[in-house]
């Protein structure tokens, strides 16, 4: 009679190469799609609207693109970040196919790095994880890297693996979904008059609103993704008492706030990197800003790429705080993403 | 290079006559249905079962009217009420069409009336607000004026228009739904015995039940609406922390909890006037009351209307509060709300 | 003009064999399973992926048993439990039918026991409630009696009647849904590779983690279900200013931490019984326990039966917290529900 639950995979579980098929597939449909409306101040046309969708040549209006990435990211939990430490990093993230109301999704990593920190108690781990939908079709893939606890300090180092991955997805791996075009793409409905070509490499915009975020907004949300990891709602958990909020409602609360300024950057088709600079909590007043860090033209009728960071503050933040000058972020800097959407040209 | 945030527009950009198409189209499906559910103590059994609704004539069961009221509301807030001092009243609202789920709604609105007020510093704006579906038909008209500022006291005051409003919708202009019967009307599924006749002219309903509002609450509702005024969101925002709760959500609870006392007022087809006569904020707890104002025949079988006084009070208020002596509303009165509702006879 | 609200029944409106037909049917659809994720930590394969469930026979991802319950419940509350002091117990209770999306519930049920209390102020009210579907079918039923206020403490007691309840349902009586079969069972998918034959009898399960709850959360829970004792919302209505959680939402809560450990305990077929062992408010940390009570075979493919019981408990509860030498409750336990699932074998 083996213990049933479980105590989550350590650093010595790791190995390069191996892959693992996480657990509880999900169908996402029209529920998700509304909570997602009342969690966040989601408001990009393509995402609100089957018939705006519809005349940008997609079947209708798919779920927004960090519906997939949060649900796809949650079945990981209790396989890469149980034990974690820290959550180290994102890269080499790619939206592949848009995610419709009624799809299935399912989660599979492969182990494609790890190396023993130097104290011995832990290492970090980077996994290249994919998330399929009911046609076996990858929607998504993205590697993260995380630092985890050892089971056993006494237990030897493996060999070091340190993938190569690249800062940026170059604009020539961007996937446009099928049939996408901005030709016949309405800028009143859209919300903003800004194309692509207004925006300029280095132009920074303040997106002006802010949302305070309530304990009860952020545990539904995590717990739509299926994310249980329980320091996000035990408050008997950490020693303060505080639950910390997952690092994907304030990815999701940014993009959303980001609307304002960049209500046409509507499809995200990669995440370059990111890091949750500093940990959220209920109370906090959520801002964010962005900065336009490359574009790129694309194939497609009308669509533009653009490279931009998404950078989430907290109140008492300068204006468009990021680091100081030892080079560390600033401590009401919670996000630091790096990711290229789809604009009207 | 120019600013990418929308600043809202002031006094000044107003002129009779003038048409403003609203940004983000909506789908709304069954997942808002069900979050108005949660959010609300909602039980009008037409808005609730399919069954019921068929048995009424109609498709299927709509989304509550207020759904349609407040997501046609919402995409008027950055162009009509982002700067708004105040929101002072609606008239001669309409809903036109019922809104079922797989529906896509978007907003116009006409400016009908601008008057400066005598401060110089501000003026009133007067509005028609239609919301259109997919078809381009229109489920759903309301005029409202709000006080908005100028932006510069210096600039001359436009001719003042005052639009002529009904004080009420009469009878003759209520729209009922194709279709609908309330012949075959179930009186134990619908949850009262009550009907049409039964309700006189001058009656008043304490309808018992509270509710306390929390922030996650009005917060989700609001934003599912897509209203992002961040007076509602941002706690830091107003000097004294407090989120001030939308309107619409007081509208919402109140109407729900008229349910306990007149469940068989089944379907709101006229907005006669509105006043919110104070503001609320998380930890009131809303009670409502109503009285009946007139009653008119229809010529649906079965169908008659009834229009009601919808009072919603917080704590600490005297039975069936309204006004004091001077006329002016209590200081518990939260909203004071007159409209046409449907009744089987 | 009689008083238009309900007051709700007293004892002496129970009669033995009196059938109540509960209000307002309710279409379940989507955005109901959406919430339920949203709601508590649910992560049983059968009910979060159509697929999953498709490949164990279904015609896809059913509504949790559990909102079924809920809704099924919570039309009850107005006829059954407004003026009930407490609620006693469950009995007998089995799932007919799975609920999927569009379908539409309402609730029926027969006084089979009244008993008076010696004090003469209240009694006992026995009830067999069924939830029947747009077909008509029963898709659950359960017994639950309630202690119930009288209306005058001066009226006669009615002759006693206790109905013969089993303390358990009988295997031979679990039903299971048509055309289920666990024969291609996916144990990686589903989250765990324990199966019905690795679980014996008397052993326990720590299922590990817990949940804070929030006001918002459990009045969104509550409200969903349609169940609007004011208990649960009205912070003025008790002396202590406290809002009383649903005992349901203790319920969805408990299982849902069960899926660590119990991830394949898939379908609840039948409820043997329960109690509510304190009431549990918001800020309290909910944790649960399983202990295997009972196992038994099934004649569908692959498919077994196990009886669990499964307790609720609050901080500071001791390890398997359950009753003192006094044979009562600890005050930390919040739940004790004895229920049979279905396991692959």
């Amino acid at each position: 009679m083996a213990a049933k639950t479980n105590p989550g995979r350590f650093f010595e579980d790791y190995k390069v190469g191996q892959v693992i098929e996480h657990a509880v597939p999900r169908t996402v449909a029209e529920g998700e799609r509304a909570l997602y409306h009342a969690l966040y101040p989601a408001r990009h046309a393509l995402y609100s609207s089957d018939v705006f969708a519809a005349h940008c040549g997609l079947d209708g209006s798919p779920l927004d693109d960090l519906v997939a990435f949060h649900v796809v990211f949650g079945k990981t939990v209790p396989d890469v970040s149980l034990n974690a430490v820290a959550n180290l990093g994102y890269a080499e993230g790619r939206w592949l196919l848009p995610v419709y109301p009624g799809d299935t999704l399912r989660s599979v990593s492969e182990v494609i790095g790890v190396k023993e920190n130097s104290n011995g108690k832990s290492g970090n781990v980077y996994v290249r994880t994919q998330g399929l939908n009911q046609n076996d079709e990858v929607v998504l893939e993205y590697v993260r890297w995380v630092m985890v606890r050892k089971r056993d300090a006494a237990s030897p180092a493996p060999e070091a693996v340190l993938p190569e991955l690249r800062k940026v997805v170059p604009p020539e791996d961007l996937v446009i979904p099928e049939g996408l075009t901005f030709e016949d793409y309405d800028f009143t409905l859209s919300g903003e008059p800004h194309r692509w070509g207004d925006y300029e490499i280095g132009e920074k915009i303040d997106h002006v609103d802010g949302v305070t975020i309530e304990e009860a907004e952020h545990m539904l949300a995590t717990r739509l993704w299926q994310n249980t990891a329980k320091v996000h709602f035990d408050a008997t958990f950490r020693e303060d008492g505080k639950r910390l909020i997952y690092g994907g409602h304030v990815i999701s609360m940014a993009r959303a706030l980001s609307f304002n300024g960049l209500a046409n950057a509507q499809m995200i088709v990669a995440l370059n990197g990111g890091a949750h600079a500093n940990p959220c909590f209920a109370g906090d007043t959520v801002k964010a800003w962005s900065e336009v860090l490359d574009k790129a033209e694309t194939e497609a009728p009308g669509v533009g790429a653009i490279r931009l960071r998404l950078v989430a503050v907290k109140q008492g933040a300068a204006p468009f705080a990021l680091k100081g000058e030892d080079g560390k972020y600033a401590p009401e800097v919670l996000l630091d993403l790096d990711y290229w959407a789809l604009m009207p040209m």
